[in-house]
């Protein structure tokens, strides 16, 4: 059995950036960049009118005659002399003979005589070309995460695809002769399966949609097969249930036949305890506890950073925050305890019911108040560490 | 012109629920639910084994005779005796007869005879009919939000369809003669167009996937037109530039003419001062400044507040924290500001470039600092609003 921490670094050590796909920028919310990207072209691509107004060479005439009409979009190249001007709309080409643009407020037309009442400085209201981003200048660094913003700006220097580590191919895998689908009938002795939903949701979160879930009974021949059929065709196997001591428990012993190092099995905490953690060549396994509240923990806490890390992230783990915590709270198990939690601003607030069968407190929770094994006892208002996950 | 909080007071005020629909606990992630969860069955629904270990009726008796295996998913309903135990695990149904689990390590087995070293106390070890939840007891109040979590609470209780608010069909309408799709040429005084792959990518991030997209030029006929089919079959139109006040703006102009009322037209910040907000029945339309920075906080500032209200949710808003800023700031604009800025749990640090046009900064940002109107300068450390986007 070991601490909450060296779990936590022999997963980090033990899962590696997944290979790199070029994929459309469209699709590349959540991945991480696995190339720097400089840019293709100066934005904007022309000195451009940042208002509604007219351009025109800046000089000493306060009267011009207007010649022409620059919409967004236009490109005008006819010759616009020292004593015409142009009107000109924002976004639009400023003509390469012109070098301001008076704002439509400050001026006068009479027919097409254009009269400037307030005289701007020289260059005023045109944005260079290259203003905001040079050809050739960084645009994003290698492993930067791709957000609506970082779509938006690869989007407008024209790129149509980038490099991007791979999100894994996760199965789940649930165990157990006593579990029956929702919608069908329960037999007496069974209870419903819920664990592959949670945990399809969970991943869910964290942009990996779709897994493949994959149900076997308490065979130790089918564990061994369908385990052997999760490693060949997924990065991240998700087991939930089986992991415990009892004889009809055969995941670890199908895990260990298979070829998976074991990193790890339990950890001293609650709740959670009964976690293993595996690993063959560049494919991992978490044997989750069957407990939901168990599962999803240890979801959130381990599985988690793994597909952080798969996926190219640099920060993998949930922050920590700091909250003042609202109750005494006492841990005489000598264990870590992740306990369900809303947090808000300032404060957190201890939920009830921390049994790790109990989904109803967890569904409304928005973070793990972590009490180290160490620690025995809390006051009121001391300042607790906070893992948010929703 | 009017002040940021009046606008989304406005916004709060013409933002209705939408319709309810039954869906799949599988698809419900992230939805808020439309009605209240009592559950249909107690869980768990038999009395159930805590431990690996033995059932037996807690007696003086510390020899017994074992007489059968319960397997978790099994029904055995054959006669115990006093004088007999059952081999039982984790999660089987206790044997009627029985009412007390001696864990597997405190006892010795020869052949069939099993010795009690360490007598449990009576009813140990056995998880009582409905610890969990009873039946019809509330599982979830209307208004909840669905989570991983609340996902396996309702799965595990054999519920597969629950009422839900819709999420709202929402139409991206993006106008401009300048704009070209990115991955074409791009003829000189063009720009590649980039908001509607970004707010399409802001949408997915509150779960509103595969908002439709319309590309108009800069004609009024063919705006009023398009405006007319959004508004016919969305819920919401995002209509990105095209709404300043240049003669080829003809947004505004196209949304009268529809019928929609103008709820507001332009506020008091910087950047997304030309916001326009209005309704038509239910149907609301927001026209986003063209400026991409300008768009994206426009959208995740008044948008977003008004799609999660149209999506059940009862915090609607951005969530405000306070955090320690990193330098000293001046505003003398007399505009609210929101300004790009890198949260972490104590303080903020203002970005560089806060230029509307500019997504680079915006890229990396997870949130806004919001300067008020009022406030002409910030002290280094002083704590300002952050709302969190990212």
């Amino acid at each position: 059995m070991i601490q909450v921490a060296e779990a936590l670094n022999i997963i980090a050590e033990n899962s590696f950036k997944m290979p790199i796909a070029k994929i459309k920028v469209s699709k590349s919310l959540g991945y991480v960049l696995a190339e720097t990207i400089y840019s293709p072209i100066n934005m904007p691509p022309f000195r451009q009118s940042a208002m509604d107004g007219y351009a025109f060479t800046h000089g000493n005439l306060a009267q011009l005659e207007v010649v022409n009409i620059a919409q967004a979009g236009d490109f005008l190249d006819d010759e616009i002399k020292k004593n015409q001007a142009v009107r000109i709309f924002t976004g639009a080409f400023v003509p390469d003979d012109t070098d301001t643009v008076v704002m439509q407020e400050h001026t006068r037309i009479t027919d097409n005589l254009l009269e400037i009442e307030k005289m701007p400085a020289a260059f005023a209201n045109v944005r260079a070309k290259g203003e905001q981003i040079k050809k050739g200048e960084l645009v994003f660094d290698v492993n930067t995460v791709i957000t609506p913003a970082a779509i938006g700006f690869l989007a407008c220097l024209g790129i149509t695809k980038i490099k991007v580590y791979q999100k894994p191919k996760v199965a789940i895998l649930v165990t157990g002769n006593e579990l029956v689908a929702a919608g069908k009938k329960l037999p007496k002795g069974k209870i419903y399966e819920s664990n592959s939903l949670m945990l399809e949701a969970a991943l869910k979160t964290i942009g990996i949609n779709k897994p493949t879930v994959f149900k076997v009974k308490d065979s130790l021949k089918k564990t061994i097969s369908t385990v052997e059929s999760c490693l060949a065709n997924f990065d991240v196997v998700l087991i939930s249930g089986g992991i415990s001591v009892g004889d009809y428990d055969y995941v670890k012993e199908a895990l260990l036949e298979n070829g998976v190092t074991e990193l790890f099995y339990k950890i001293n905490q609650k709740p959670g305890k009964p976690l293993f953690f595996g690993r063959k060549e560049n494919k991992i396994v978490f044997a989750l506890p069957g407990n939901p509240a168990s599962s999803l923990t240890c979801f959130y806490v381990y599985a988690f950073p793994a597909l952080k890390k798969l996926m190219g992230f640099e920060a993998i783990h949930l922050p920590e925050m700091k909250r003042k915590i609202n109750i005494d709270f006492k841990n005489s198990s000598g264990k870590t305890l992740f306990l369900k939690a809303l947090y808000e601003d300032e404060k957190v607030t201890v939920l009830e019911s921390q049994s790790s069968a109990m989904l109803n407190t967890f569904s409304i929770a928005n973070g793990f108040i972590v009490v180290p094994h160490d620690v025995t006892a809390i006051k009121v208002n001391e300042e607790v560490v906070v893992l948010p996950f929703n």
